[in-house]
């Protein structure tokens, strides 16, 4: 195979041979193809694109580089949720549980904060003693367990998706939908699925700011998806606020095991209980209107909260176990009138900025440090009422307070709020 | 500055700052840069072009990576030509001993084979004791001696341009006029030149197969030599067959030493004045006409031949060896009719095959073997007259044969020759 041929073939719009992605994805995985012309090639895609078959072939090549998870037939089925990433989302904390408490098998491979957005694992990682770094069987372990598992991408899964990943973030070709889509899928085909619901969100907080960008990435989910086999759906959702009250690590903990104790902010258990009741339906356990009945009683009734204890005693965290938390102080609003717009990946940036998020890699992360939202788009509020609670060390308040500010607009018109889930995708 | 972003944006189709495009190269020649970055940047200049203004920057910056030659003031005009390679190009031979002849110096930076093309160092290597890696001293050395010199690159002249060429080669990124444009032009513009003509070839042996290509690379060049200060003027030329009869190494520095001696193909003589003349009315040593005539007059008078082998002495060659000629064997016509079209670059592979070019880059190149053209498109042929002669090894005859075959396309209804200079190009 000739790469230099193959990339410039790219290079002027043809779509390759799933044998040629194939053979480009192996010799970059062992080092035959170089960064270099691995470079060239993302950018070729990135400013022409791929198509549906190619965008498959690529995904398959990724997965393909590492191990799968094989599952004995006969089990519960396996399911798992992606989310494209917003401030202050913690679904998975919750969902992975609560689906396990409704039968059906999670086998979580999560991520880390990225740009402006928190992840899944740096969450966690708030609890004493938990451990996100597992290997493929200790994972499936969990998973047999428990019914869920949260973890880390081992190196053995999808390594060339790794390694372009790494590339991809130096040589300005990550907003491609098409690179974004093979990256999200090998490693969650990875997982030996059954079923997959997605959650890209949409607005202020999101990589997609606009609903045209989003669903595109949706569309170009599912239909990758429907060809590699496995049930998918996508709820399109909206990220121009924080998603719940909470942003930050430990905090984010301490609402999700709110949300499994049956309470919790109405828009992060809405969204779980949609998300699930996806995952519920697609799995073949029932209608839609049934997973939703069965994610929100699983809730209620404290079998997802069992689960969650179970997982993380399995991954070694102290469930009960006390988690930090930065004093409290309020940002107030700086004139009456309704909060109109919320830059939320502002806010997101404010909050690494507390030292909530890493700025480099080998930065630590403080658990105890975030932010909590008192208000919401449309909401009323008057002169020098509180609408952020800053959790911060001393010496950082006053940057984030003037960020936060900053981020928030009070408007005189009224504002209505946005609708949660705008729009359903399937394959 | 964020490089990262920097690509993210010509990624989108941005204009890039002439400050950003210098900081980059800058970073790439001392490694800052690395090879991924400067591959992803390259290839979204490939997808997205680059402005005038954009390509004149990057031409600056490469031109400034290195050493430029300056020249004392009240000295003959500077001047030179640049090809864009074609098969039997061997004008650079004939033309800096005829411009010397006539009062200009000539500080000829040339290469070697490219794809398909010979190169002008490669042909006058076929000279016994010929030395082209000259040091700019010694280079410099032979134009005030001689009048005129035609050299490698030394390491020291536009460095980036060496280490970006390079990598453009294995990432598919060599077909982009802004990147070309600037290639050229940072190492003609580092000879420190008063005037610069270029000739563009057009056709079935050129890189440029149509004449809107060659225009449209003929604009930029001619618009960054404007930009940059220097008098340039850009001829866009046939090559749809070989220029001249002889195409090889030796063999082409014998017929540049016949037309020296006022004789030599009537194709390669027109070229070489006509080129000549437009850097003598560039330069402002008389009208075009005058040109014309003071070129010819060099060839027709011994003078060009004298500094011909000046410059050949003073590069350690001997002007009077005789040069190695493989035996000569006769493809013959298969059929009656009209030479209706050659496969230029079809006959370039076909020498490339029989030793003549290199098809790696630690390849040795056999100066002895090529081949003569004894017709030419439009002329009548017979059924088993000669065509084509091959100067050959006796084991490579065979496919050599068959390549030329098929290269040439002899068909019933008479087809006219094509015009040798197809359109002159000023800023």
């Amino acid at each position: 195979m000739n790469i230099v041929e193959l990339i410039a073939r790219k290079r002027d719009g043809a779509e390759l041979a799933g044998e040629e992605i194939a053979g480009l994805v192996a010799g970059y995985a062992v080092g035959d193809v170089p960064d270099y012309q691995m470079a060239a090639w993302a950018m070729a895609v990135a400013c022409r694109g791929m198509t549906a078959e190619e965008t498959a072939a690529l995904t398959e090549a990724m997965l393909r580089s590492g191990e799968v998870f094989s599952w004995p037939a006969g089990g519960p089925p396996k399911v798992d949720k992606h989310s494209s990433g917003g401030i202050g989302d913690k679904v998975s904390l919750i969902l992975a549980p609560a689906l396990a408490a409704c039968g059906m098998a999670v086998p979580m491979i999560s991520g880390r904060g990225l740009g402006a957005t928190g992840g899944t694992l740096d969450k966690l990682e708030a609890i004493p003693g938990f451990r996100t770094g597992l290997s493929m069987d200790e994972a499936r372990g969990v998973v047999d367990k428990v019914g869920c598992v949260i973890c880390a991408a081992s190196s053995q899964l999808a390594p060339a998706d790794r390694k372009l990943y790494a590339l991809r973030d130096v040589t300005g070709t990550v907003p491609s939908i098409p690179l974004i889509t093979a990256s999200i899928m090998s490693k969650k085909l990875a997982e030996g699925l059954d079923a997959l619901v997605l959650d890209v969100k949409c607005g202020s907080g999101a990589f997609m700011k606009t609903t045209a960008d989003a669903l595109a990435l949706a569309e170009s989910l599912t239909a990758t998806a429907a060809r590699m086999g496995v049930a998918c759906t996508a709820l399109v959702t909206d990220m121009n606020q924080p998603l719940g009250r909470m942003c930050g690590n430990a905090v984010e903990v301490q609402e999700s095991v709110a949300c499994l104790a049956g309470a919790g902010p109405g828009d992060l258990r809405e969204l779980t209980v949609e998300l699930g009741a996806e995952l519920f339906s697609l799995a073949g356990k029932g209608t839609l209107e049934e997973g939703r009945a069965a994610l929100a009683g699983s809730l209620d009734d404290g079998t997802a909260m069992q689960k969650y204890r179970e997982m993380v005693i399995c991954q070694d965290g102290d469930p009960d176990a006390e988690l930090p938390r930065a004093p409290e102080t309020m940002v107030t609003a700086e004139r009456a009138g309704t909060i109109a717009r919320i830059d939320t990946e502002k806010l997101g940036w404010a909050i690494i900025g507390l030292g909530g998020g890493r700025q480099k890699l080998e930065d630590a992360i403080d658990p105890a440090v975030g932010l909590e939202m008192l208000v919401r788009i449309g909401d009323r509020v008057e002169a020098g009422q509180p609408i952020v609670g800053l959790f911060a060390r001393k010496k950082d308040e006053t940057g984030a307070t003037a960020a936060v500010r900053r981020a928030i607009t009070i408007a005189d018109q009224t504002t209505s709020p946005p609708p949660l889930v705008i729009q359903r995708v399937t394959a």
